[in-house]
């Protein structure tokens, strides 16, 4: 137990300790650990500049033997209470501080790993064929996004333009999206460099990831559509991808690990889950306007972000530190698990009503969407991710 | 003309002044200027400590200003003896350096703008199809490739693994690829950030863009045919895309510019190409184990560098000093033009004859590609792009 008077139900306990990047007031940003209401100011009660920097990536860097001792040192901070005169001057309120984009993002993945997205998209698209591609179950399928378009939550979300085209026009038309979505998923940090030619296997996923944020992979579905074929999403994905300012660590996850699902198909080796997979029972939670329009389930994705970390590496392709990949869009079985509009209102087919009488099938200017989620923490919490927010600009 | 003693057809001569970065036998890395066999030492010459951060982004990031002033000034060194006294020190002979990879790659996109080339993969892979799809003369299409694995030329190009299954194969096979390729390619410099929300206009290219080099960027087609779809090419791609050391600036490429071909299909307002477009008289040369396979030309290319940069920004994606964006393969209509082996192989159907009596449909362990280009020069000679170069390694 902590000397900190904590809030009921935060997220922010101390089997948590997520790490983001922070001012205080007029003060130059550094290197912080949520805890309830405040936030611990590394750089201030350490004196290592290391947490002065401006971003994780250079702690990222040492890799998780210094990753399990600050966390240590930290855990002890906050629960010894010989510790508190010296800890409680490098405390803040977290609402007297502005956060910061918590990583400088090196590459920025995006997988597809939910079985129950994958086929609602390829039912809605590709009707008549089987919903999933024949390489679905095969692999984890992924594609590089802009890495200099991701950004903290909060970011305005300007409505980007660009072209569409629907089937029976004659030619594509120009303007601003008319489709724009979200797509509710989880974000996994890489915080060790790999070698180029040197492949990471599954079992390594510890050694080399560092923690867990949220992230809104915001998509125009009319821009995507048009333009996604044969080379796959550019200007659909690249306007802005928003991540939540609180990075979980690994650590702070192992109660949340589960069985990934029963797969149907047989994995090739480097896939294999080995006897401590890394399935990971996060529940999201999807509020439009203050509405709760989702509760999407990730223990349900069928691919792991162990196997996600394999699949990327197992050419050779080498990671750096601050490398982003996320989950996919996180949708479960039922309508009110889906983890995207287009999902949520069947391809506008079936609008959503919100409590205020209005319907959605896709964002309108000035909706503001926010994603949580919670794990089950190891002393019996809830392990808190913060939120990822984004409100619709017009442009 | 220069006070300096030039090689005979020397591609960098007074009228290039390539920018790259490179050691000093024993020094640290430092911009440098190739000026026929020799390296001008910007750092050493002029102290600016710009030149000596071991790349060219916080260069480029001063702006076209910046860039127009200091190319004076080098001319101004290298053509009036004057200052041969105090210049002449700070010439090293370029094979006694060792280059650096140019630039920091901040997001890396690869386009597809070569008509014959995605009229030829179109045909390879979708025959009974249309071979371009019908999004292709509408916009250029493009993707994100992984920014991490861009290297500098001469990088061992170690051969990939990965999961591949042939249509009748009854599930995937993992091994190394059977089919690894090349592409070549012209890549774009980003110089000057733009700002989130705010899409570039493609009359402003030479304000933002810096230079050009040369790409090379290596591709297991056996890996990509069994990913792509539906989201694009990953690991067929992500082990290796290699560089040229010299960056060409855009302002030695005036004598270069040329009307791009005629377009099939009205263009929206902001891919128009104004009145002075920016189709370049490139000719490209590829050479297998030093033998010249093809000879691609830049100047069919059917989008120019303009207009890729302003679709890539139509949708207010940012830009940020280091963006590298390549051409995609450049292939002309013509066999001995074609810018691919599985073009040149016709997907292995006509393996190509080297001069030692072997033949090729992909690469095998050990082949090297070297890739080379020239340009008309403002003063009537050649600019040249150096050469971007690789040799297979079995893994």
């Amino acid at each position: 137990m902590t000397w900190l008077d904590l809030p009921a139900d935060t997220g922010f306990g101390p089997a948590n300790l997520p790490y983001g990047v922070f001012c205080p007031a007029g003060g130059r940003p550094r290197t912080g650990v949520a805890i309830g209401d405040h936030v611990l100011d590394l750089a201030g009660l350490t004196g290592d500049p290391v947490h002065a920097t401006g971003s994780l990536n250079a702690f990222m860097a040492q890799g998780p033997d210094a990753w399990a001792a600050l966390r240590s040192m930290i855990t002890t901070w906050l629960t010894d209470p010989a510790h508190r005169e010296r800890v409680e001057p490098h405390l803040l309120p977290r609402d007297a501080v502005t956060m910061r984009l918590p990583i400088e993002v090196a590459d920025y993945v995006d997988f597809y790993s939910s079985a129950d997205h994958a086929e609602n998209l390829g039912r809605m698209f590709r009707p008549g064929s089987p919903p999933l591609t024949p390489n679905w179950k095969h692999l984890p399928i992924g594609y590089h996004g802009r890495a200099g378009t991701v950004r903290l939550s909060g970011t305005p979300v300007r409505r980007p333009h660009g072209q569409r085209k629907a089937p029976p026009d004659p030619a594509p038309v120009f303007g601003p999206s008319l489709r724009l979505d979200i797509e509710a998923e989880v974000g996994f940090v890489v915080g060790v460099p790999s070698r180029l030619g040197t492949p990471v296997p599954a079992r390594d996923f510890p050694s080399y990831v560092f923690g867990v944020c949220l992230v809104n992979d915001w998509s125009a579905r009319d821009l995507q559509a048009w333009e996604y074929v044969p080379l796959g999403p550019f200007l659909g994905k690249s306007f802005l991808t928003s991540v939540s300012p609180w990075v979980v660590p690994l650590a702070a996850l192992s109660a949340a690990r589960v069985e990934p699902p029963a797969r149907d198909e047989p994995l090739l080796d480097y896939l294999a889950d080995g006897d401590q997979p890394w399935g990971l029972d996060l529940t999201l939670e999807v509020r439009l306007n203050g509405a709760v329009v989702s509760r999407p389930p990730f223990a349900r994705m069928y691919w792991t972000a162990a196997q996600q970390l394999a699949h990327m590496t197992v050419n050779g392709a080498s990671l750096r530190t601050g490398d982003l990949y996320a989950s996919g869009t996180v949708s479960g079985p039922e309508r009110e698990q889906r983890g995207s509009l287009i999902e949520l209102s069947w391809n506008g087919q079936e609008p959503l009503t919100l409590p205020d009488g209005t319907t959605r099938s896709f964002l309108e200017d000035g909706d503001e969407v926010t994603i949580t989620a919670t794990a089950p923490g190891a002393d019996g919490s809830r392990i808190g991710f913060g939120e990822v927010v984004g409100r619709v600009q017009a442009s």
